[in-house]
């Protein structure tokens, strides 16, 4: 039986793919720029994915947590790190955030275990 | 086994019948405003409906979404129009409304697959 | 089979065990303030409980508002008496409150028959 | 020179007048509705006016909240339970709701002053 | 001595010549989509821009409204259609909104003047 | 006459100060809270209030994103790193966010031009 986390990719990548046939030129620039904006700039791309990690939280929601958690966790950032982002996030937003912390810390342990089981 | 659109159907019908036996005054009245709200006017009816979508979207509430989807469907908007609608709540509300054009992108299909078997 | 409720219950004690179990300061301090803010003072626990739940409400978080309607359950609040609250929080924060709502008239139907269960 | 809350007065009068002269269906409607929630019912009108305050402060709208501090100033609430009520909106909608909080701490200033020289 | 409204469009400008002046691409491209997603294609230019009007007014931002507001009526919709649009904002955005429906009443007021003294 | 900016500063600390008069003791920790936060941990300082700033421009709080952006600029962040992070910000959280980035692109003049005429 897949782990939620594992659900969770299959879904998004079907829907992004579903998304981009719709033919729809907003939809399909947004999405374009939503991968170019992470690359190495001015800023590193991990600290975008950081940032966007944070704005995820504060706007409060789970999938785009869960893949921004999923891309620092591949960048290399600490347990520790990450969750001193989401702490920043917790304080900013407030105990409304609370729960998608919750739910940022069962991610995190599935990503941290799978990470340590491919090296 | 039900498609998740008529799950949401049926769980949305009995949760406002439960909501309108609480006997309370602001509730009923809000959710009678609510039924006349969207009536033909100085703007039709369907335009009002593609307002309330779009309100829904940059607002982040999935089951808004798909009542009002289910609406603009059946009153004759195409798919490329509601892309289109779509597409302005996501340059609107940004890539954190991504998973609910996802969302939104499920139930369309569902409702144009059921919209054809009924002609 | 455990009622959703139950299940939310017994998720939510898990969740924040594990969100204490992060060592990080910031988040243990905001949930230790989160248990110390809703006590007697200036303003009665129970009026502190009502005004969480109504902005749990307008903020639209289940998880959040199904909390505190246990608690304004337990500190004996009538039916009527919360879903007035609610009926404050559709006011303020709109139609789009409406499912959220819908959410808690399920709840209440739940905490106060296990309230009658446990009389 | 009048005080910003009496500018704010002023305005907020024009402005519902001018509203009302709309003669939009679901605007007056709504407007009406927000007159008469807040009456005394199950709930005290008194703690119906703290919920909304404890509401436009998590939602961040400065307008709504020096109405509901008039109210709950005229209504007879100390500035420690006014203050109790803005630590809770604080603690559930973090540190952002802060510039409110500073902007509400400005607003009753006046409004006990002004509420002392009426006596 | 201008109308806040004149001020607003010449702030706006300055400000969007600024923001284009700094060079980052992904503001550079988000703006730039801003310009083409209001063009005719499957839905026509005006209800997009009624669309973008009811979307900011339920996001709560004045000037997103002031812009829309002028494109809608440039588009030729009366003050009845958009008042239309800003009641189904205020139904979905609840009493939150109010305020923002005062702000965009008396821009109306600006705009149709103008508009007239134009023909 | 002072800049905007210099106001914002003369206010927000005025304000502040008011606001710990207040005696509460939930607005007392959180603000002491948010002192601690920002300090050098798992994550340095720096990177903790581009962070804050990222969360400030999603949730649209012109104070709070005036702050950071002082503080980000103090630690040395260049306009092109901080001009990335409102990019983000502006991506995640679409064109609602274009007026607050039209607020910073403000605020970033004064506060580099401040900066190099202290060096």
């Amino acid at each position: 039986m897949p782990h939620p986390f594992e659900e969770f990719r299959a879904k998004r990548q079907a829907g992004n793919e579903k998304l981009l046939d719709t033919e729809n030129l907003v939809t399909k620039r947004l999405m374009s720029l939503d991968k170019q904006a992470y690359k190495d700039a001015a800023l590193p791309a991990n600290i975008k994915e950081l940032l966007a990690l944070t704005a995820s939280m504060v706007l409060r929601c789970n999938d785009c947590i869960d893949y921004h958690l999923e891309t620092t966790v591949k960048m290399g950032y600490s347990r520790e790190e990450i969750d001193e982002a989401i702490g920043i996030a917790l304080l900013v937003g407030g105990s409304i955030v609370i729960p998608h912390a919750r739910h940022a810390a069962e991610s995190l342990d599935f990503l941290f275990t799978e990470n340590q089981a491919q090296t």
